[in-house]
């Protein structure tokens, strides 16, 4: 299976390090793209690494990922609970697909407690900070050569 | 803070690799202690394991950690969704809580969506398979020594 | 009446014939917008046959179609279930509007048992495959012209 | 596949034409019974047209369905709502089903958004008013003879 | 803090006046936006109006008012009731927040009287008609100098 | 139309600015009736200003209304939620109707979220403070006289 | 308007009297006929009296009554919380609805206080034992001749 | 049991004849007071007849009637949707209770279904206008001397 | 106490052992007839077996059975989630009453997780097949007989 | 703090002791009121007792607590389940206030379940009969002056 | 398979016979052993027989039962209603299940409705007394042999 | 009726007052238990004072309690919102029971407002810290003796 991982992050996580550090920290996206980069590189994987506040680019890219990838690491923010359409572009691929929510979304609103995603993603990594994209591609990792890489 | 860590199964996990094995896989509990204890070296930490049918096994357990333990990775199985108890011991437990399960839980029936134990876990795998447990072992360390240790 | 009717199709449809078989069935959506054309002569029709993943865009179409247009024929997809902005954007349409959905999605998960779009739409078709295109057509033609076309 | 389709009304619509033109328009039964002839000429269907107030002439017909016919075109009326016994006799049934509503039932009262007959129908056509009768009979044809006859 | 406020309109609200006059009047958004020039100039506020049927678009701009705008006034219209992603950008704005809706969304259909928006905006103004935006700026200006501005 | 309004306060208002400040703010309800006596002089709109905690006070001064008031601003305060019989005593009265919270109900417990006075209020106001009173008037009396007086 | 009336029994009524005297009394069927054609005389109107345990056959009735009838008395028993026929049948009838509980339904189990048929009676009137039908007919007779009738 | 029964009115009926016809018709609370008196005299029974829109002042009826009624006769208008505390006042009354209702409040919105007072009377009637008192105190007459007056 | 026991089945069932076998198996309803009339005589009981799809019949069949049976066996089929009728005929029977679904409900769809019957029948007993006849025979004779019938 | 405690009383409790007496025994009102006078002497407490069928009643009494008690025992009787207002009365007092019911109104019907009131309350007390009032007499006490008054 | 028949027992079932008889009668636990042991011998059953107040025991007697038993009869009694982990050790076991209640479950608290074990169980046997395990056990007699056994 | 009295404790209770003391406050159980002694002797009871985190222990008191005590106050902890064992247990005993909570549950999660042993218990005393054993065991000492023991 392909070594390609696409790393997808959904609305206002561009501003990730920069907002309610109490619940995201100081971490910014740049930083997490780097240390994803550097895991990749240990974990014998190449990545693709985009973030979008927009719903059709990131169905853009899932639709992208069916030609190209083995597997996706997706923290989707706010359309978890919203967006059935990137839930229909994620049934149409066949690869590893782990859903990351870097706070405990089960301590938040009520309306953050149910993911469209999850009802596809194969593994939920939830409330690990901005470690669960670490944790995210290793699982992938393991999905794609499950006997090579060690946890 | 104290580098041990506790490993908790709550109940017919003792069965695990022996039943199920479409949902639950084939490696058993022992294989997983092991695999446990592996990586603990690796993360210089230390583990105490346990599984238990009993929930007041569970309970005692983290009454014990309490004093001795700086973070906790717990698979309550079927107890996640039906033991205040347990939540109620969690709550007074200061350190830091990795919540582990097999199987995607948001795709198996209603009942499992919802975790007591999410109420207070800092952060929560599922889907991950057996390695959920690694995975969450690396958290705990993370949170116990934040920068020494790669994700 | 304008004879012009927009066949407006939403997120993943470009996909047709390529992913989930087993629901969609085989054929693309190009040989869908085909078969429109061959029928929307037969019943003296015009059409404008769009798809997109991005929900302004069909949002935008539906503006365009209040300038110029008789009917509408819709396959909203995932937005069924959660674009308000699109229900909104009917609304503001006078002709006549068909609802099209390929698979029965009554049978399907809960969360597609509700259709925005069905407040405002004249009629839904759904779960008879790709002709469902070719009935909303024919029923947008009685509309538009009740006595002239045979159904 | 027989070639013969039951077409199967419920309660009330012996009065069709008769009540409620806001919402049932003004063509009778035998209207509907006459252009389904028609067309099933043109389809090249043998057609069994009946109506009753009784659930279980309506559960008789579908077991004689069993015996003979390719296809059901059915508008359940009430029962749509209410009854679990004919959902039970359509499981019987192992050819094409159509169901058929005449008014848009998601626009009415929030009961008759319920239906026990569209978790066995393949299709569902409601709100194209009594062209829905036609539109039902195109689509058992296509199931029937999935590509000699045109939609 | 700064006097600049944006003037946010969600989807559909380029039709205002043109569609629907029973529920929104006939005033149009343009006709809106020098109403509220008007006003900024009494008030000394400066205004940035804007409307898009894209839900990123708005996101975009309130990420933009982040670091330049001390108020926000918003009629996320039809996004009101569906984009978290949008009550996510809202929550990394400091300044203050007034929610308006031309219409009164309490007095019509059920999924109108939940608002995601709501839940970060200091003040909310329904069914005020267009004259909502007025009464939202003359509350953003005493919130950003609560003094001197007399409402 | 009369220009004559009524400025309706339910219980516990009488406390205004000496309990909860963090809700309420420091505004007694002698200030809030000044800063309406004053801005009804220069939107020539006569004023009655009324407090109570009985219920019924409100429904009588609700039916003096009827006789002479051209509108009404209420701020129900509990009675919001649980007086279907302030509800009814409104729908008795043809005038414009301006509802106000000074708190933003939408952010407090749920019970605040359900308004029975919503049912009939031309338009709502919450969570702009004391000023929300000025911000009622300043519709009603456009509403009384849409023209002459400037938002 | 027609002085004739139709008196309607549901399912299990022709037992009156025979059970559960303690919900129903001890008053059979043929007494409740009895008192109804007495007092209908009084009232100078006619009456058809029916009870049955069929559903159709009530349609069927209420068909009738659409041709001939100024009113309709009914008591549909348990149809009362089932039946969407009698309702869509009772929808065709232009005259006056009383509908009739012998017991209060409101006091029983939580699946009686729902009634189909009140979504369409004129007026409901329920715990008056076998009184009711009398009442029923009073009601009637008042709507079919609202002033040569007293109460 | 005595012959003296309290007609008690609830809030805004005061008002009745003067509002809402297309609800309530034009007959006035004075009207329905006459009316009751005639009737009373027929069947031989005493009356006291009030109205309040005070909820305390018809509680404090109902503990007078504990003292020297046989029946009640009652509309509680609003309060019946809401106040435990007049059910609670019922439930010390040990003779007949009538509920009564102008209109059809099963037709009317949600809120206006459910009843406090109905989980304490004996029978209820709704929706027969104020012909209801009438055939009320015919059934109080009735339970109070079951024998000697005729319905 | 009468050893007669009437026997009851509901719609659809005339087609067992003739339809989806994978849930009702392949025993027909003669056959369940046949094994039933070999216990009854092992039991000493008397039998009434019958069938009908028309719910009337199953009403009439239960007042007949108060004539002169001592118990009742009553598979209700689909009637059982919606009849109330029927559940009001089994409440004016005082025998003993066996309810027998061959499934086991609690397994399949919602909608047959709740019986109107078992709010009256003494027992239930689901998903042992067909010998769910025998078990429920079984019961009832020690019901009619308690102690000279061993189970 | 203040060593007077206010003990108020909701609706209907004037005719505690004079009716059901299998739910709230034959203890009157004044019974009570001379126990918590004993008692209260004991505790060295001071006490205001009072009734009312009137909710303004109780808000006024709140109010004047604020002045000049430090700590309110009350039983709210039906208002418990329907006031927000008798809430944010209590809202405002900052002194010890313990809710008293003399029923268990758990095992009463579920609208008794809920009360507002706990919303605030520091404790509540069910179901100990008149001795409520005792306990939670002695409760406020011990709040009052935390040390020396023995439970 | 295994002729060996788990029993196993919940908890308070110990009390049996002891207890509230008016609904669990006067049969103790020991008098239902021997019932069992005889019938075991008649139908070629061997049986170990089992209670516990533990939930853990009952999952080890389960986990045992995985080993040698080809059925088990559970009155899960309590845990019904609760355990998933009961549920999760029935899903490891391959052998027939029957589920007993002695009494009818459907007809007590709402809360006693549901049914963890019935989403395992092959069948369910309520409401048959204490007569409920001999059903039970000739159930599993035949599903462990289906021919040899007569029911 | 025995003195002697049964006071129980669920899980985690042997924590109290050395964890979340925000909550629970600094009293340890060991105080607990010594208060209720020193309050037995002035109330002439007797006590047993246990406390478990096994459920199966509480059942097996309360079992115990049946033989010998005239009360129970029991504070079940996490197992009050999960336990139906504990409630079959205590509905086996006859004597007086009081449920006691430390702290006002009706203020906390939801999850915590509803208890099973509301549903037996007589009394129920939330929120008084831990002298609610105090108060309950007053309340027991008063049903058991009602007259002798004054609150």
């Amino acid at each position: 299976m392909s070594r390609l991982v696409y790393v997808l992050n959904g609305p206002n996580l561009n501003l990730l390090g920069k907002r309610q550090p109490e619940i995201y920290g100081h971490v910014t996206l740049a930083d997490v793209e780097a240390e994803c980069r550097t895991l990749a590189r240990e974990l014998e994987l190449e990545i693709k690494f985009h973030q979008s506040n927009r719903e059709y680019e990131i169905i853009d890219w899932i639709h992208a990922a069916r030609e190209e990838a083995g597997g996706i690491v997706i923290n989707p923010a706010a359309f978890t609970h919203t967006s059935v359409a990137i839930l229909d572009a994620l049934n149409t691929f066949e690869g590893a697909i782990i859903e990351v929510h870097i706070s405990n979304v089960h301590k938040r609103e009520a309306f953050r407690h149910h993911s469209y995603v999850s009802l596809r993603a194969d593994g939920v990594i939830a409330g690990c900070g901005t470690q669960g994209y670490a944790l995210g591609l290793r699982r992938v990792a393991a999905l794609i050569e499950p006997v090579a890489v060690a946890a």
